[in-house]
Order: C-alpha cells, then sequence, then structure tokens
C-alpha cells in the first residue's frame, strides 16, 4: 500500500515559517511511529499571485483534489491589498473550499491550563473551556448569486446573496450532530431566524435532523444572542453549527476567549473519497500576520495542531493525534512561550524554530 | 409653542415594567425642570398583535411618524414564537425603523466604574471603557430583496440579499464621522471586503466620506477581526460604523463587554424633520426577557438612559440628559442593584420600582 498524501501550502507571511516546524513534525511520526506521508509542497495566496498571476493554479487546484489531505499555512498581506477582487489571495483559500466542497469547517476553541491567564476574560470564564464550532463553509453569502457591484440609476450598489438550500443545511448539520455525539451530546444552532428567511429555513432543516439524533440536546439561538453569550459564559456550549458568514465572526469570537490565537487549528471536511477518507484541508485559525512575517517569531503551535487533526479526522491515528496534543501541552506547561504568548513575568520568548524544536523533544 | 411630543411603546415582556420607570422620569423633568412633553402612548410587537391581529397597525405608525421621538421598551416573547414571519413581534420594530428611515444606530457600550467587576472580562481590560457603535439600521440583508424561502428543484432554498447603495453607506458614515468629531476623532469601519463586494463598496464609501474630514483617523478592519479585537481590547476603539447585520452582532458583543446589558441605551435616528429634529427612536439594547416579566426584577436602567439619549439628540438638552446620566452614576455608585447587577456579596436587590424612585431621589 502507498503512503497516504499531503499536499503542503504555505501560502503568504508566516505561513512558510510555521510550515516549516510542521513538516519537522510530519518526519518525526515518519521515523519513530511508523507513519511515512508522501509530501508535496505548492503555492497558494499572494506567493501563487507572484508567480501564477492568480492565487491559486488550475494545477494545484488538481493536486488538491488528488491527496488525501492539504495543508494550508496562511494567506494575504498588505502587499496585495489593491489587488482585484478577483485575484486576491483569499480567493485561492475559497476555491480550495468551494471546489473540494469542504462544506463543515471545525473550530476547536479550546483554552490551554497554562495559558488561561493570558485571556482577556477572566480566569474561572475561561478556565478549561472546550467548544467546537462547526460553520459551513461552501455556502451562504460567501458564494451565493447575484453579487458584485451594479449602476443603479445614477449611482452603484453592492449586492451579495446569503442562500442556502436545504441539503446544503442537511449535510453540515448531520456532521455538527455526529460530532456532538462523539463530545457531550449539546448542540446549538445560531441563525437569525427572526429577521432572515434563511435563518428559518435553517432552523426547520436542523430541527428535522436532530430528530435522528434524540441523545443530542439540541437549542436553538439567534447570532447575536450567541455572540454575547459566547462573552459571558461560553462554557455554556459543547458544540455550535451556524452557516459561513455568523461562523467566521463567531468562531473567531470563541478563538478570541482562548487569549491565544496562535494556538487554535481547524479542519474543514468534505464528503468522503473513494478512500473512505474525506476531502480534507487543515489551516491554523491565525491569518498571515504580515508585520512579524520572517522574523521567527511566530508561534507554530495551530498549525502543529492542525496536523494532530489531520492525523485524528483523515488518517484515523486519533492516539499519534492525542500524542502530538500532550507534547504541546507539556511544553506549554514547562513555560516554553512564543513572543504572542508572553506576559507573564521573567519569561523570554523562544523563536518559531525552538518552539517547534521542544514540541519535537517532548515527543 | 407647543410642548414636544413622545410616542411610548412599551410593548411585550419588561418593556411596560420598565417604561412606567421612564413615565416617572418624564414627569419629573416636567415638574421640576420646565421640560414638559406631551406623552402618548400605543402598542407595538406581541402586545399589538394580540389585539389587531399585526404587530404595529398603520395607526400607530402614523403616529410614530409624527411625533418629536418614539420610546420603545421591546418586543417579542415565546408565545409569539410560532406565528408567521410576516406578523412576528420583531416586524413591528423593524416596520418603524424601515418607515422612519433611522439609518443611523447609535449604541453606546460603556462600562459604569461601580460594575466594572461585573463582566466576564478582566477589570483592566473594561474599566472606563467608553465606545460608541454605530450600526446602519435600514437596509443590508434585513430588507434586501429577494427574500423568502422558494422551492427550487426538488427541495427549498433560503434567500436573503445583502445590498448597500452608496448613498445608504454615505449618510450612515457621515453620521459617524460627525459623531466622532464630537468624541476622540477615532473612526474603525468594519465589514468584509475580503470576501463580499457589498464591503468593497461599503470601504470605498466610507474612505470617501473620510475626505471630508480630515481631522478623524479612520481605519478599515474586518468583522471578523474586529470581533476579535474588542473581545481583546476593547479600548483600542472610539466609534466604529459598520452595517445592519454585523452592527446586531458586534453591538451585542459589545455590550456584553461591560457586563451589564441592564444598563444599556440605543438611539436610532433618521433625516432631520420640519422642526429640524431628527427622526428618533430611543431603545434599550436589552430584549424582552420574558422569563422574568411581570416580577419585578427587570432593570429599569436601560430604558431610562434611553430617554437621556432622547434629552440629548432630540430636544438638545445636553446638560439635563448629563443630569440624569449621572444620578443614575450615583445610585450605582451608593449600591443600588436590580437583580441582574447582583454578583457582590451582601446586597440584596431593589425591585424595578425601588430602582427608579431611587434614582428619582437622586435627581
Ligand atoms: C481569509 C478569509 C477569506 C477567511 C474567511 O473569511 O473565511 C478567514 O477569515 C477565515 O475565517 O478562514
Ligand atoms: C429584535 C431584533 C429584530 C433586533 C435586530 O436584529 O435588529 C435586535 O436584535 C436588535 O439588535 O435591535
Amino acid at each position: 500500500m502507498s503512503n497516504p498524501s499531503l499536499l503542503i501550502l504555505p501560502g503568504d507571511g508566516i505561513g512558510p515559517e510555521v510550515m516549516a516546524e510542521v513538516r519537522k513534525i510530519i518526519d518525526w511520526f515518519g521515523a519513530n511511529r511508523g507513519l511515512q506521508f508522501d509530501v508535496s509542497e505548492d503555492l497558494v495566496g499572494g506567493a501563487a499571485y507572484d508567480v501564477h498571476g492568480v492565487p491559486l493554479s488550475d494545477e494545484t487546484m488538481a493536486k488538491a483534489q488528488e491527496v488525501d489531505a492539504v495543508l494550508l499555512g496562511a494567506v494575504g498581506g498588505p502587499k496585495y491589498d489593491n489587488l482585484d477582487f478577483s485575484v486576491k489571495p483569499e480567493r485561492g483559500l475559497l476555491r480550495l473550499r468551494k471546489e473540494m466542497d469542504l462544506f463543515s469547517n471545525l473550530r476547536p476553541a479550546q483554552c490551554f491550563d497554562a495559558l488561561a491567564d493570558f485571556s482577556s476574560l477572566k480566569k474561572d470564564v475561561v478556565a478549561g473551556l472546550d467548544i467546537m464550532i462547526v460553520r459551513e463553509l461552501t455556502s451562504g453569502v460567501y458564494f451565493g448569486e447575484p453579487r458584485g457591484i451594479f449602476e443603479e440609476g445614477n449611482e452603484r450598489v453592492g449586492i451579495n446573496t446569503q442562500r442556502y438550500t436545504e441539503s446544503e443545511i442537511e449535510r453540515v448539520a448531520r456532521s455538527a450532530f455526529e460530532l456532538a455525539m462523539r463530545r457531550n451530546k449539546k448542540l446549538c444552532s445560531m441563525e437569525k431566524a427572526n429577521v432572515m428567511e434563511s435563518g428559518i429555513l435553517w432552523r426547520e432543516v436542523v430541527t428535522r435532523v436532530g430528530q435522528e439524533y434524540p441523545e443530542v440536546e439540541l437549542s436553538h439561538m439567534y447570532a447575536d444572542a450567541g455572540a454575547m453569550q459566547l462573552t459571558r459564559w461560553p462554557k455554556q456550549f459543547d458544540v455550535i453549527v451556524t452557516d459561513n458568514l455568523f461562523g467566521d465572526l463567531l468562531s473567531d469570537l470563541a478563538a478570541m476567549l482562548t487569549g491565544s490565537l496562535g494556538m487554535l487549528p481547524s479542519a474543514s471536511l468534505g464528503a468522503p473519497m473513494a478512500n473512505g477518507r474525506p476531502k480534507a484541508l487543515y489551516e491554523p485559525v491565525h491569518g498571515s500576520a504580515p508585520d512579524i512575517a520572517g522574523q521567527g517569531k511566530a508561534n507554530p503551535i495551530a498549525c502543529i495542531l492542525s496536523f494532530a487533526m489531520a492525523l485524528r479526522y483523515s488518517f484515523d491515528q486519533g492516539a499519534e493525534a492525542d500524542r502530538l496534543e500532550a507534547a504541546v501541552e507539556k511544553v506549554l506547561a514547562d513555560g516554553v512561550r512564543t513572543a504572542d504568548l508572553l506576559g507573564e513575568e521573567g519569561v523570554s520568548p523562544v523563536s518559531t524554530s525552538q518552539m517547534g524544536d521542544a514540541i519535537l523533544a517532548a515527543l
């Protein structure tokens, strides 16, 4: 049997430097745990635009469709701010999500014990926090037509379309219920059914899918109330399911509760391929952080934990994922900190590669 | 000259009981400060539905158009959850906003010194917080067409339309810049220009209006990053301007930072009327809280401070508004607390009307 394949797309800003640490980790699992991967690397975002004039070439897109999993760093940067909308770095990422049909985006918001003091929230509000946001990722206002800037009378109008079919809602709801079954059997669905018809349909379909999961306690919340409740007492939640745009804001909010954006991974999953593995892309929640790029200051943990998610969700290696996550926790408990995690007195920061090495040593 | 006119719409849930306290305050200003108002009262939301079969009758709508300012309590409740979308309590409120063309919704998020401990955020993150969110209120996905649930093939699809014209963006941007000029001359505009064309137009128009206000330091942020930054370090902001849907989430998030939703008022302003006063509706940020309605537990301060905003923005009585706000701060500093503000040891809560009386006494 051939090795499972990984396509690595480091992207822009701090993407390449955090991904270099992930490659060390991948090599370690090959050398020590018998988990060999066929790894290839390619361009996405501004890096792809610089070479190909587009933020994702058709060749790279085709490769992404063939591999067992894609690992992505980050896209974007001020250098590309004035590019036309159609070739902005983000379009490369959005094309991957859409063409791979990665409808279920898992965003854990987990507070690491060693970092609980680091949050802007009170310690008792966030210590031990462990919630999972399931964000729909291939539809909604991100992709709905019509869209664009049009002339109307003597002025212009900007239009985007929020659009969800029953089957789009159904499949992401199902993936959220499945996840809830493996966790604490509590699911909260968020929309604005009080003002949006698409939210009414969302609530109706989620409720219907819920009948297949009688063990899961399902609740519904308006997204604005959701933003409040996440801020007030996030531990009331276990799994949250919501649409693409609400998920964008709410998952970033949830991430920030933990105080350490540089820690948070994500998985974007689609339908099973012929080999039974889901189409999958893994990426850190943080962005490309152009202000610190190339300085060895970036925290590689979010990207490393994204690889742990790949072990768990693509390669059925839950025990190896646990091993990697435990190594990260140990390093944090030992007080190893990149610059973004400082705040305690008397600790001086390690570099990106020193953090990678510390995790290797802990493995 | 005739007295200025006020239309009071208590609405549902705790609306009537908090509004009763506002009426005491209004009477006090009439008796003691020579500010007499012609006050009338009418129905909105579920209360209107129960009588008229619609959440806002045409007669009430016509009255709202004629008065100098509308004060609204809250709408909605579980009793009305299964009503058809078109007659849900919220539609009454949305009709008022739309037909009065109240495009500029001012939502202060202010942390009262006496309540800083009450936030889920660390005290140094929120103490002294004083930001103002300007939310566009009459357009965007709340009102865009097409909208609805449609048959498509053999399934249904839920559709809403995000839609902004240049002039809609321009007028709310201008109101935000004007406000910034009267505050700290710092304005941050939030959208998702990286994924939505309506966000690109938003950013472009806000930037153009900004050229008329060279003294105001203008910045732009993606709304997801905005949610994060509000959570991480809200004091970096002074005035924020954003669209209807982002404003819904972000202003609720900002409100929750202060830890005391029962404290926060809002003003929704439109174009000047013939008498020079803007069309205006004032309402607390909190909802109808059906779980505690009718028990005398509700905190009337948000609604009372909404009347203070009316004094300031509709009646040019800034000094009287300051007087009322100072009375509220005094009462809080004295340790008077409704049930929602408890948490400190050894304090027992006062009722809704006791809180109103305490504020009267402080006046
Ligand atoms: C980079 C951007 C297009 C993206 C999004 O809006 O989805 C990002 O914010 C995210 O959440 O992954
Ligand atoms: C009640 C509801 C329609 C309303 C909104 O979504 O605008 C509320 O959440 C608000 O923010 O005023």
